[in-house]
């Protein structure tokens, strides 16, 4: 029997990072800090300007996405996952996406990788309706090997008080509404990059940008001015693949039991890695979870006038802190178990 | 006679990084855009959030800095200098320090690395009364060298619209205060580095961290609300050197002639480079510059509070774009010249 990989085996260990996450957040329990707002699953800080106002940020990279695009030397798509990451974050507290800035860091300034890498990040503004308003370019000879280079996104989003989505409010029944990604989106690259060699037709395809949901899903908040219930929280499914649903709230779980379509991609890497890890590693199709306690059509109608399939796949159980997924692999269907 | 060095023989092309940046500014010109404050010398975005409050936003990193720091063995003042390099450039639109992010990317997690790391950003986060609000800790094997990371900040400062410095008000007489640096702080250091070798007793001064000018200067912002000629500029010297007072006001002058004294670690440095060379990249023992229509003598004695040294180092010159530095080195005056 052929050993299967781990994202641990890639080099990149996700508890390790947790916990350092962890860290960080009691580091930051200083005396100012009850003054934020606290936004579900942590998906963005979220700091009040006034008593009804408040600005989401949050900060993200695109990992070793940015390695494929060298290889593939295609640098024109790569600024539209950076935005995505921000952006898409920054939907999870209930923010409408409004600014961002870019940090660019090279071993030697090269105009056209620039050139390339500022397109795809206007792209992705144009995208998620938001103001490239500035960055950093920082040549630094030494630290970064030929050709190689790093970029960081900062975001920012704006939210009223009644906007807020902290999680508080998902209960057991509520209604699980996948939203279709359309493939690895920036997650689990480092594993892929393994596992989906060069040479392999399909590792063009693991460049394929992330999709920006931000406009249907600034629209349903709108929506939900009127109607609370319609959103009661947001996922948005990067680093820690499925896990990232129970980031929204601690009491309950979450069973997915009719799943969205599986990109070909996965399959692929199926063929090595265990199912469980999948689910812990990869968006597996579902790149943003959407939870409601009203009937979904209207959502799902909404996100289908911006092109973006999604289908109910679950409910909110009250197995606390679980996620299951009935998984019909094979023909068989299977049960995987993922906690926190 | 001896090849004197310049910054560009280092690796560093800030030309090509300034014409860089002026195409994203260029790009950057969208449909909403217009909505933003124009703060002196684009040292951060500023983004209304009503008629009367903005924010001010910016992003930095700290350079080949990382690589001294990697090189001693000595993490813990490195996010110092990460906050400062964020921080004193959110003052120089008038804004105060709020709250800052941080990321951070390496090939594989190290706690100590990132634990020292971390100390440093808690510690500079304090020295500029800001809270650390959030950040992205990035695994990414094959990008960085061993032992290798970068770190990028990004940090929020919250402001009103009569506290905003636009540099507009700046005028033919004014006076020209610079305030102390302790060294190198985060510029010029892939320079630096190469002139200062390893061994030299000096090399571990490069390390110093950055000077953080929140407290004094937030006072000063305070105090500027009934008086607002008290300060009509402030000009944080980072990459580029004294270049950076010009960025101002484009239609006046700086003449410079009474000068701070020279930190030794300059002299050293200046044994290798041209004196024009100096100032264009160096900080020359001046790390911030404020430009007062009125007597100094107050803002020179708030500064002293809080443990800066500070003086009159020049006026404001009818000489469009022109920054003249009258030096006594040697015991010979000599006048250099720099323009935008």
């Amino acid at each position: 029997m052929m050993t299967k990989k781990t994202y641990s085996d890639a080099g990149v260990d996700v508890a390790r990072a947790d916990s350092f996450v962890e860290r960080l957040k009691r580091s930051s329990l200083r005396e100012g800090h009850k003054k934020l707002w606290a936004g579900a699953g942590g998906y963005a800080s979220v700091v009040p300007v006034s008593d009804d106002q408040a600005i989401a940020l949050t900060t993200d990279g695109v990992g070793t996405k940015l390695l494929l695009a060298c290889e593939q030397n295609n640098l024109t798509t790569i600024g539209i996952d950076l935005v995505a990451m921000c952006a898409n974050d920054l939907l999870c507290v209930g923010a409408t996406p409004h600014s961002f800035l870019d940090y660019y860091a090279t071993g030697k300034l090269n105009d056209s990788h620039a050139n390339a890498l500022i397109e795809g990040i206007i792209e992705g503004c144009d995208q998620a309706d938001m103001l490239l308003i500035g960055g950093e370019t920082a040549e630094m000879p030494d630290l970064y090997q030929q050709g190689h280079f790093d970029i960081a996104g900062f975001a920012l989003g704006m939210l009223s008080k009644e906007q807020l989505l902290t999680g508080a409010e998902i209960s057991v029944g509520d209604t699980v509404i996948g939203v279709a990604s359309n493939g690895i989106h920036s997650n689990g690259l480092s594993l892929a990059r393994k596992l989906i060699v060069e040479g392999d037709p399909l590792r063009k395809e693991l460049l394929t940008p992330t999709v920006i949901y931000v406009k249907p899903v600034v629209e349903l908040l709108k929506q939900r001015k009127s109607n609370p219930s319609l959103v009661k929280g947001i996922a948005h499914i990067t680093g820690g693949g499925w896990r990232n649903v129970l980031r929204l709230n601690k009491k309950v779980g979450f069973a997915f039991e009719t799943l969205l379509p599986v990109p070909p991609i996965f399959n692929a890497i199926r063929e090595q890695v265990e199912l469980d890890e999948m689910y812990r590693t990869f968006n597996m199709g579902m790149g943003l979870v959407i939870i409601s306690g009203e009937k979904p059509e209207p959502i799902i109608r909404t996100l289908k006038e911006y092109g973006l399939d999604s289908q109910v796949v679950g409910r909110v159980s009250d197995q606390s802190s679980t996620l299951s997924i009935k998984t019909g692999e094979g023909g068989r269907f299977e049960t995987i178990t993922l906690s926190a």
